[in-house]
């Protein structure tokens, strides 16, 4: 079966796939219709093609004109305002949530803990070109996971801006912290009932 | 096994237990060591005898005097400010976060969905009452979970006690809503994001 | 996005893929290196040209010779004895194990809970055939999961080749039912530990 | 809250039992109705007053009577057979099966990894005397759970008791090997699978 052991090992690399799995994929493969074969292998061929990262905000696109993404081609999107984001899937649920009318900024990852390896992790140089040369930008919305990788790279774009940033009067934000949908009390940790308390609302 | 299944029946009472669990206890308890046996019992009756719920804000202490716990006895916290709970454990945790030095309230459980039985399920009339004869009361935060019934509960009482807090200039908030600690954007739904992003913080 | 919303709809048609895990496939694809997806493209192209099922046994493989597998094909292997499977990943599983010698057939499922339909979902009549037409079987072992399609499906079984099996002088067995590595005691069932104690062996 | 935190510390104690659910249960002990803590504190004191082992088996039964259980003093019972336990729990699982009818002997343990702690753990030296001592006796079956510790326990009490064994024609057997309820082919490790084919059955 080495055919099949070979797709295995290739689906093994997809992400959270297991050894079990990879295998169930190689079946799946083998034993499906031709036809749903022959779109997979062209959607794959096509996505190859034509999907490409914006030269600005880096996401990846298969509307790429100009070098640039829908939303940054957008004349009508408020470009005073940068989401910067880790990855293209958390900028997919941010315009999921239809709460943002911004640009966008996909970092490419999140901070490793060794800090002289951050440039080869994400994507600070360009990061920091960009408010360097943009005069439109008011504000920079860091919009990373509430967990201590996030909190790390926000803790290090916010040192590594903060000149730049003085210099050219933009404002640098953080997502609020609170409660998140269905988050109980009794279940809840210092840090977000601290947080709940600072951030409430009045009604 | 008459008198371990009668033990496990009663086992089976405790919150979050089964009939396996149940069974476990009863044997535990039939096998552990006379010292444990009679602390524990002594340590249930001395609960049973000493913990008793506060006049003013129905926690449970065992320290009540002239029928008040603790907190509403102490003359330090600010009486100005009301935090509202569902349950003793909620308060226990906001006191563990040492994030608020106000007074609380346990309303001893979330609102029903039918609106008749409320006064029956939770604290609501001594809540009414605890606003309308306080002239000290500046501010009602309700500390409520971010689910369903939380919510549900939030917006019963502020239609509830509306009239009486507009009377007496006193505010009611809500917890702040956003990423709770350990968030990840990627799995985060719509309002989460949309609220993280209303209540964005500057750096 | 409809490029990768596509792809993504394909991903979710795999085994076990939900909308969120088939979103993340597709970017995993959209950014991996160009040698993987061509690698990946060539081995599913080289999978689906060379696996084939073989015509005695039901098997996919990828060396069919004169219509059978190497198993089928292979002159040592114990042919008195055949060993029927649901799929293909369970006769994967008894060959990792080492533990059987003779031949498999391929079911292609488990029989549905209406009889009449059982000749479209699994290999009966096939299974029928190879029975009625075979001068040198002497066993057949039913390798079924003890689940209650596993059984209904021996049951089944049985009784469709009750017939055949007796004029050919041929055993019928299922597998030994007992503890299966890992079971505990306390978390069995009442079958689990009836069938281990009748089934116990002498040291 | 000290008298409650107690509480919580020793329902800490119970088995499987994490710091917020002993909390839980000191909540629910504070504010259930007096009578439910009543019966459990006279079921505690019942069970400890009656619940005693058996001398001979070493079960934990409320019906001592001339220092035996009611199996053991049962006239009905097949006292040539002795099934080995580990614990209580796992005698009443064999029990609540109806699948055996003979005599028990509980271990009170499984056999630690270090050989010469073994009697401090479990009671090798009593079983070694019943055997000893027993001229009734024609079989030892030993009903282990199928994990490492059961299977290192099987074959320590094998090598130790075996020269009694064999001085008194007493058989000694191990619980089968097989398919337990629920397994499934697909996710079956090798020793299940060899054991499954091993012990198949005749239909």
């Amino acid at each position: 079966m080495e055919l099949l052991h070979s797709l295995q090992q290739l689906f093994k690399r997809f992400p959270g796939i297991g050894e079990r799995q990879a295998m169930r994929f190689a079946y799946f493969l083998a034993t499906s219709d031709e036809r749903y074969i022959k779109e997979l292998i062209d959607t794959v061929t096509s996505v190859r093609k034509n999907v490409r990262r914006c030269s600005e905000c880096f996401a990846l696109s298969e509307k790429i004109e100009g070098g640039k993404c829908p939303i940054c081609n957008n004349p009508k999107i408020d470009r005073a305002t940068l989401l910067v984001v880790e990855k293209d899937a958390d900028r997919e649920r941010f315009i999921a949530s239809r709460s943002y009318s911004g640009r966008y900024f996909v970092l490419g990852g999140l901070a490793p803990a060794i800090e002289k390896e951050v440039a080869s992790h994400i994507r600070i140089f360009e990061l920091s070109n960009l408010v360097k040369n943009e005069g439109t930008l008011s504000e920079i919305i860091l919009g990373l996971s509430a967990t201590p990788d996030g909190e790390r790279t926000e803790a290090l774009i916010i040192s590594l801006l903060s000149e730049k940033i003085a210099t050219n009067g933009i404002k640098i934000s953080i997502l609020g912290k609170g409660l998140s949908t269905g988050t109980e009390i009794e279940y809840s940790d210092k840090d977000t009932l601290l947080n709940a308390l600072k951030s409430r609302t009045n009604k």
